[in-house]
């Protein structure tokens, strides 16, 4: 950086430097995602390090979510900006019609830990567009329309991906894809089916997923897309034999299964992929987020060979200008190195049974307000109910303001314990930085312990 | 990085760094945009530096296009890259739901250079969901449908934004956001109106498209969106008072008017927004591309104060998980203060006047293949016809194989000269990093101007 002053120092506003400042700034010139503009007051933060972030009066705050559970990795990780450090200094970008280095490294790395035939790697800027581009090839691929995803799912904000998504924030942007069929997923806690174990509920919930196949007309659909295990709607592990189930259905009736590994994929549940904890093998899987703790944009879709051929002599109809960027793609390649050198995906799963299991387990015994806990490495999810009987939810569905009390109530605990949480409706997640210390993590679980001792008065 | 040896060297595949490695890893795991995989031979780039870039054995390229047109600032800018060096040690990445200096410094810079009253931004990962989102606005805003598009352009891949797209890309996307209209746009070349002059030309196109508006149903349109200078489909400048008339149009419709600057904007026609060529106040700007030469993957939406405050108290309905990436950001600011301190502005329309005019229209009359020459800034088309009367194209339409013969040997002819040429369908572009030198600029155009006489063979 040059040390003397230049016309550019006068001519625009300088950079802000304390929580004030930053606050105003923003507020004057930023546009906030899936927000009313004036009704929010973004916290500031200047840095972070390991598993905390900073605000500019240098107030720490552990990052219980890891971001939008993307900084898998933690917050300015050594190895990875590093790595940003020396793609810089080499070439920080080129064109997707070129090859290069780092690209090519990235996706022989991905395709190496990805399961079955899935070799090649289109690779995009995020989540939403890895999922939009995934969708393009499933219907090119089986000349078929329809896409069949999930109630309680998220898959990203552009047109298509909004319409897969299964939660409230697609229904301000509808109508959107006209070609997307939405089905139940199985939820043990609140089955549709009324099932009372893990196996009844994977039975029915493949016996309602192929009927509703049949109904749509099996040779119409393309792909059906599901999260490996569902994020922000839950922490929705599948039950024992679902996702086989899923991949069986799909190849009967010649449906391309998309996996989305967006937030579960790299390492959030103790494995690569999280289909990996299954033995299953997706036609497709999108990833972004964790791939390069998001240090910078990155997401893509992994292919089989099978759609991968399909493509060699007819051109796929889609693109973008930073697909397969090399800075990003630099980050991904330190990460993964990043995960075999530090045991990352032993410590997850170590963390994840070892330390949350049993803790979370003993507040489920300990608190009226919490009906469930359930999660993988370090994805889980404490369910609060009003009635442990009859599983009321602690606040209604997608509630806003007063409806919302207790779990605003919540937020504010944790954050004067020194922890920022992850909260969902009625659901309280737990998804920090897979290099959290034993320490932080303890800590972290101890703040969220107390907080629901006070929420117990809701409760019966 | 680490010196010594870790366990992820030998468990994942080096980096490739000879021309040939490199080739065959990307084949072997890269899938590539907009192509058929085992058609496309793409060439390695390991570097690059200003307007030039380098393969693996040393070979230079002089980058005609900017990658993209998106490395404004050229090839490894040092301000750029020290910028990216200083954000990644304070802090790479946080969550957009966070207020950030380098976020929040950005959106006072571009509110403060763009027009009228377009004082927020929305910040996305690039140019398609950039638009995706400034049509989500348009349609909440007016609470109406559709939104009109001009046919020969381009505005991204996801799926609205393909939809809006008016050239062949959008066929293999089909049916897609079936709420877009597509309009004629001037084009005096091939006036769909036989006009003779400019003012012919812009009359006609706002005749037709307010005939069009009126027939769509007037109240029905959301939104008309487009490129300022229409980029990739032919540097098409609008005609004088044609943007006027389309603003004029929008307002006495209650239409919004969105323009797409990710190609035009940010210094390549010689000002910050290609409409600030016109005086023109747009109620939305989508940008990328040069905002930060693409070092880090980045777009957005500039908002206008009516649409901002439409968010006050009502939630927007969009987001991204990389929406006002700090590192992202923080290369913007430096490129932006860089075009301040190295006059780019200024300097690109001074070589688009003196440097590229001259010697373009010196090459209309010199070859017969030269049909027309348009631009402006370092924003050029040489558009090539097999005869001057009857300006028939040198090549068909979106032509592929054999019936692109021409082209394929103008980009041989200049690669063997040394640069790597921008062509599109029947057109020659020019686009180089706009801090190219004199020297350069100069070089690249006679090699243009010889590759041109080689193909006045195939016009008369
Ligand atoms: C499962 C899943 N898919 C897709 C997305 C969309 O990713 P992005 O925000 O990068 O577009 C998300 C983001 O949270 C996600 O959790
Ligand atoms: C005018 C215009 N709009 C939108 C886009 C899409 O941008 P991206 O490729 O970043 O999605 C482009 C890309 O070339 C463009 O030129």
């Amino acid at each position: 950086m040059t040390t003397t002053a230049q016309a550019s120092d006068t001519y625009f506003p300088a950079r802000p430097s304390t929580d004030e400042a930053v606050r105003d700034l923003d507020h004057a010139h930023v546009f906030h995602s899936w927000s009313a503009q004036d009704e929010i007051n973004p916290l500031p933060v200047a840095s972070g390090s390991g598993a905390s972030f900073t605000d500019y009066e240098g107030r720490e705050l552990l990052d219980f979510g890891s971001q939008l559970v993307y900084v898998n990795l933690g917050h300015s990780h050594p190895r990875l900006v590093q790595a940003i450090k020396d793609q810089a200094d080499v070439l920080p970008t080129i064109a997707p019609g070129f090859a290069n280095d780092a690209r090519a490294q990235l996706a022989a790395m991905i395709a190496q830990v990805a399961p079955g035939n899935l070799n090649h790697v289109f690779f995009t800027n995020g989540g939403a567009d890895a999922n939009e581009n995934a969708v393009r090839m499933a219907r090119a691929f089986t000349g078929r329309p329809k896409v069949m995803s999930a109630y309680r799912s998220y898959h990203g904000a552009t047109s298509t991906a909004i319409s897969l998504t299964g939660d409230p924030r697609r229904w301000s942007n509808e109508p959107g894809d006209g070609s997307v069929v939405h089905f139940f997923g199985p939820y043990l806690y609140r089955s549709m089916w009324q099932a009372e174990t893990a196996e009844e509920e994977t039975a029915a919930a493949l016996r309602s997923l192929e009927q509703q196949m049949i109904l749509e007309g099996a040779g119409t659909i393309a792909a059906i897309i599901l999260e490996s295990v569902v994020g922000t709607n839950g922490i929705l592990v599948p039950p024992p034999g679902f996702l086989a189930g899923v991949r069986e259905l799909c190849t009967k009736y010649g449906i391309l299964y998309i996996a989305d590994e967006v937030m579960a994929g790299f390492g959030r549940t103790g494995q690569w992929f999280a289909v990996n904890n299954w033995d299953i093998e997706p036609d497709l899987i999108t990833f972004a987020k964790g791939v390069n703790s998001g240090y910078v944009p990155l997401g893509g879709v992994v292919i089989s060979d099978e759609i991968r051929e399909f493509y060699a002599h007819r051109s796929f109809g889609g693109g973008l200008t930073y697909s397969g960027h090399p800075l990003a793609c630099a980050v991904a390649v330190e990460s993964m190195k990043t995960f075999v050198d530090e045991g990352i995906l032993e410590r997850t799963r170590d963390l994840g049974e070892r330390v949350v299991k049993p803790r979370l387990e003993a507040m489920k015994e300990k608190h009226a307000v919490v009906g469930d806990v359930r999660g993988l490495g370090l994805f889980w999810a404490i369910e609060l109910v009003k009635d442990g009987e009859t599983r009321e939810p602690l606040v209604p569905f997608n509630a806003a303001g007063a409806d919302n009390a207790p779990m605003a109530e919540f937020t504010k605990l944790c954050q004067a314990g020194g922890v920022w949480p992850w909260t969902h409706f009625n659901g309280v997640h737990v998804g920090p930085p897979l290099v959290i210390s034993e320490e932080d993590l303890v800590r972290g679980l101890e703040v969220i312990d107390r907080a629901l001792g006070e929420l117990d008065r809701y409760a019966q």
